[in-house]
């Protein structure tokens, strides 16, 4: 496949400066840059990494220019690298085919143009909608609704009455609508608490790898429109989150926590359960949000216990300085003509073993 | 399906106020709670909530009383409505079939009433207990053994030589007996150190989705009876966790950590080598333990490396009250008519970028 | 299978003292030995107590001798015993078949000696080398590269173009090849950024069960050779790992992070992207490394942000110490005259609730 610097500055509606009539035969990253291959920058030191690589053609700022390579000038470099992409190397085209070793119940509503993999099955009453793609050994329980053009990946487990929207991505591995894990102790042992909510995920969600969401207990764990959930997250009964999030792997959310639109939740943080995140809130990776606490709309913070991120960062300086502290203490005391046994300088063998 | 107040207040051996005619139809949580729903408070403040809803009936302890509603009092009003679900709400009943698409070794041994899905395969010398459900797409090696009525969920991988009891809940995408990691380091590289031991899984046990169990090198890994652990969980080679032990989502066990009986386990847990954790101890989330350290029994432990609860709560205030204790430090310098510089109030570059 | 303590020595290459002709019959821990079994110790203490069990013979290092046990004399005892368990306890052997119910590309390109499991699917123009062992329910995409001698478990998925070199072994539920986690934010929502890169994992790896590798974005993810992975760990877009690390459970890397050779990583440690970790470094549990830092050749870090190991433990002292420093500050305040409130000895309910 190729095209011409104008065919692409056309087709991510840019302007371009240099030969519109360059060739473009493939996309690469700057490392990898060979002779015919156009590549993104979005900023200057990116833009002079890329004059330096063999690429044929740069996706670049306005600002950006130069008189030695033809460049396509948008406002949003990565955005429109990645349409050129899908336009210079498309995926490889799934066939839209039902396979024959796949088991769908005859019950369920499967729609036009929708491939199903080997050793895949779908339940009772699911209904499937158009162009949509389930992979190889996936395991889709009854009454469970997928809407339009979604993409489930190859042996995904998805239970009992989720409800899954349009255009929504999940990776392989994910479990959906699992039991949440909820118990009564009574009489010396723990009693199983109904599990029979289900599982909400509105238009454009992606749910990465591994990544397990449970259903709610009595009512629905609920993923709002165009969030982004990574690998290996746990999202628990009854959690609700909002639209546009963004949620990076191996982070767990604990029941009941609500969690508002366009929060960003960096990797391993942990949040308790009854938690309220307000919308534009982030929490850096590894925060600990205990349970109940409420996070302020736009609010970041960062540590376990979460705080503040300027108060973890003034108090995280505080503590590397210690030491001088320690000494301006001692001097005072030297001064006064008092003794103190100075500190020591390692965890004891109890503490720190 | 409906009941009678009367009829539900006899199903949870409770007594009622108002109405034991009054008829429910259903069961619901109090934030959704319809006409003819039924609904669980166990405090008085959920009463008030329940009493504020549309609910036709209320359970609650025998201290909440209401004119305006029906209300069947017991001692545990959570576990009576878990009761009151399972005969208001059963779970739809599994046919109780092997797949045709269910492989079977011809020498496994299969009880009466057990239900195997589609693409699953059962090893050679398997004995498989009555009642028992595995779902679609599981892959259970040769010699396992799994009691009565336990439930594998759909894709769930059991391997060789898993010793399942009675009551077992294994959620999807779970893997039980997997090998340990372990390995001797020998002229440049690591080579694998045998992982030959097995999984033995006690009656009662609930293994959540995605969760991993490896089998013991040489020895077992025991899970206790009772014992819950929630999604995303990994449990190491050789570990032995005892009885009715609660295990939030994310939590990891490394190899050989013995733990007791009742322990509870917040999320994202880490419990380090040969790590002793005696009866009732509590660890709060993202608690870390170091390798060999021992949890006295009941103690509660938060931080990393852990420390017990009043200790890090203590030394977290004292770090949060730095500022001030360098205010003080400095006023008394000043007087003294010395000078220090000030610390700085946020972490260098190199340090904090 | 049984042997004699002198062909044990011989197949180790060691020396031995006492009956060379006592008979083993098995292998065993020290803990579980009963008569018959051979154990090994590696250290003096360990060597105490095989002696104190019922261990038919001991390998121990050359510096361990007894007169009442025989005893093989090797330089790593553990090693030695590794070798012992595969002559004396080797796996059962894997019938070197394609399950009927396996579904395989006319195109795929299947070696000598090849097993493949019942329900997986090898996609078109794969190559899958001599004597390598794939599981029940695995799901290998088009273009797949698997070397010689390699072990797939079950339910692993391989997604298309992945390239896998010789004796590499991927455990259970596993993940190759899935989506890495990229978007560009434009008018409002997230659109997905290609991620049409690949996977290489080089010779002699080992992935733990459960544990995800996403695709490079443009370029490659890279897992060196010898490189050991445990379960549950992710790895993201574009992270290229060295030779010979360790990385243990639940662990994870972020986008384009680089690794050198040999370098360890504890469980639960989080990477931030493109941080460079240099070869023979250790990171120890939980350590967080911030996105774009280094981590110098050989050095050990700890906690969030991480830092290096003496100033964690040097800080984490002075922290324990800081009741003791404020007493010690307000006894100069007493001295001087002065008064300051004392400090509260627990976070508020604000802060910590």
């Amino acid at each position: 496949m190729e095209r011409t610097v104008r065919q692409l500055a056309n087709l991510v509606a840019g302007s371009f400066t240099g030969d519109g009539d360059a060739v473009v035969t493939g996309v690469s990253s700057v490392d990898q840059a060979t002779d015919g291959a156009i590549v993104f920058a979005d900023t200057k030191r990116a833009f002079d990494r890329a004059l330096a690589s063999a690429a044929a053609a740069i996706v670049a700022p306005v600002a950006c220019t130069t008189p030695d390579r033809p460049v396509i000038h948008v406002n949003n470099p990565k955005l429109a690298f990645a349409r050129i992409v899908a336009d210079l190397a498309p995926a490889t085209p799934i066939a839209r085919v039902i396979h024959p070793a796949a088991i769908i119940d005859e019950s369920a509503a499967v729609g036009a143009g929708v491939a199903v993999g080997a050793w895949s099955t779908i339940g009772p009453d699911c209904v499937i909608g158009d162009q949509t793609t389930i992979g190889n050994g996936c395991s889709i329980g009854a009454r469970v609704r997928i809407g339009r053009e979604c993409t489930i990946r190859a042996n995904v487990t998805i239970h009992e009455r989720v409800s899954i929207a349009d255009r929504v991505i999940v990776h392989s591995g994910a479990v959906i609508g699992s039991d949440g894990f909820g118990f009564v102790f009574d009489a010396g042992q723990f009693h199983k608490f109904p599990q029979i909510g289900d599982v909400i995920i509105e238009d454009d969600v992606e749910i990465g790898a591994n990544t397990t969401i449970d259903r709610g207990a009595l009512d629905s764990t609920v993923i709002g429109s165009g969030t982004k959930i990574d690998n290996l997250v746990q999202i628990a009964h009854n959690v609700r989150i909002g639209r546009n999030c963004v949620i990076a792997a191996q982070t767990g959310i604990s029941g009941s926590a609500t969690i508002g639109d366009g929060v960003m939740l960096g990797g391993q943080v942990g949040i308790g359960d009854h938690v309220r995140i307000e919308s534009g809130a982030i929490a850096g990776g590894q925060a600990g949000i205990l349970p109940g606490k409420v996070i302020r709309k736009g609010t970041m913070v960062w540590g376990t216990p979460a705080r503040p991120m300027d108060q973890f960062r003034r108090n995280f300086a505080l503590v590397q300085n210690l030491p001088s502290l320690n000494a301006r203490v001692s001097e005072i005391e030297r001064r006064l003509g008092t003794n103190q046994p100075s500190v020591p300088d390692e965890p004891t063998d109890e503490h720190n073993r």
